[in-house]
């Protein structure tokens, strides 16, 4: 039996950023998905609570964490010999460097996307409004943050240096959901060094496996 | 919090029984599906303890329960006064009725057409080798059994009687999975009560609802 636990829907970008990273890492572990039912209606439950999708309970032994930066980080501490070991780089400058962008991702790039990601993708399918306001004001802070990156990209391959690291797989599961809309995918295309990025860390095998298992049944039988 | 759970996925034979059931009867569920992962690749570990995907562990409150008719049955008795009130008939005749024909469907129906969908359906899928004269023996088994039921339905139009019972709910899943191949369809379609038979069960939308789960991604985040 696995240790580590994951408990939440691959469709989640919070529960995509760990699975990511537990497929780099080449961890065994078990996923666990919830769904509540009323007669023959799923009930939307995790959708009240947490409305970024933000539904990820991740359980390794005795330890629970829920915050999905802070998972990746301790399964790249934790399994440090295994899988992928440039996550989090491999001396102190790295390390720093890594922890620059990746909170840059969370503090800059995750509040407008995830505000793009919920009011032009999700809100039509849960039939609610989309605050037309908050798209065009998160559409003007992700064009900030993206002419930002274009300059660092033009220094270096990835974000944080010349390797794929966690500051670049944090991006992977809102990009995903924007790079291919009409409405946002010139924020990404236009840019040459951005789309060369997105390009290269869209086609890792690990984040392809994540984008299949949004897509899929979760057993053959 | 719902007090039913279904632990299990809805491709299984097993756990497609027990959901149509619980939508039959309105009933509030959590369905909840464990998958297992090492690196990129998902474990088939329920296949090797279950080869015809008996993969069900249900609990109601306090109560425990791993058979899908046995569960049905539960269901049928607790929940008498909701949904659909005549799976298992209302009375001690009928009750009687529905009760053998429902064992008609564990001991004469459900060995040959499960030994089918594991060769035919599923074998293939897991670059297993096909049982060629489980398959041949299987169909002729399936046969005359249907060959019965066709008599019945000659009579009336459900097994136990005139009403939709358990004891036509318990064939939905292996025969949706039989009745649409080329190599098994006539065994089903050349009968005229059993086509028709099948037809009325299978449109209705609690099993509908069933063929959707086992197609869709559990969340749309």
């Amino acid at each position: 039996m696995a240790s580590v636990k994951v408990f939440g829907s691959p469709t989640s970008a919070e529960v995509a950023r760990v699975l990511t990273c537990l497929f780099e890492k080449d961890i065994e572990f078990q996923l666990i998905r919830v769904d509540n039912y009323k007669g023959q209606r799923r009930l939307p439950e995790y959708l009240k609570l947490q409305p970024f999708g933000q539904a990820l309970t991740f359980e390794d032994g005795k330890q629970t964490l829920v915050n999905s930066r802070e998972i990746c980080r301790h399964l790249a501490e934790k399994y440090a010999g295994q899988g992928n070991k440039d996550l989090l780089g491999s001396g102190t400058l790295e390390r720093a460097s890594i922890e620059q962008w990746l909170q840059t991702e969370e503090k800059n790039f995750d509040p407008p996307s995830s505000a793009l990601v919920f009011n032009l993708a999700l809100a039509p399918l849960l039939s609610m409004d989309q605050d037309k306001d908050a798209v065009e004001r998160s559409k003007k802070q992700l064009d900030a943050v993206l002419k930002i990156y274009e300059r660092r990209l033009d220094e270096s391959e990835y974000l944080a240096g010349d390797k794929f690291t966690l500051a670049d797989l944090s991006h992977l599961p809102n990009a995903h959901r924007l790079v291919h809309r009409p409405d946002c995918s010139s924020l990404f295309n236009s840019r040459k060094r951005v789309a060369e990025w997105w390009k290269a860390i869209s086609s890792r095998p690990s984040w392809q496996r994540v984008v299949e298992m949004q897509q899929e049944p979760p057993h053959i039988i």
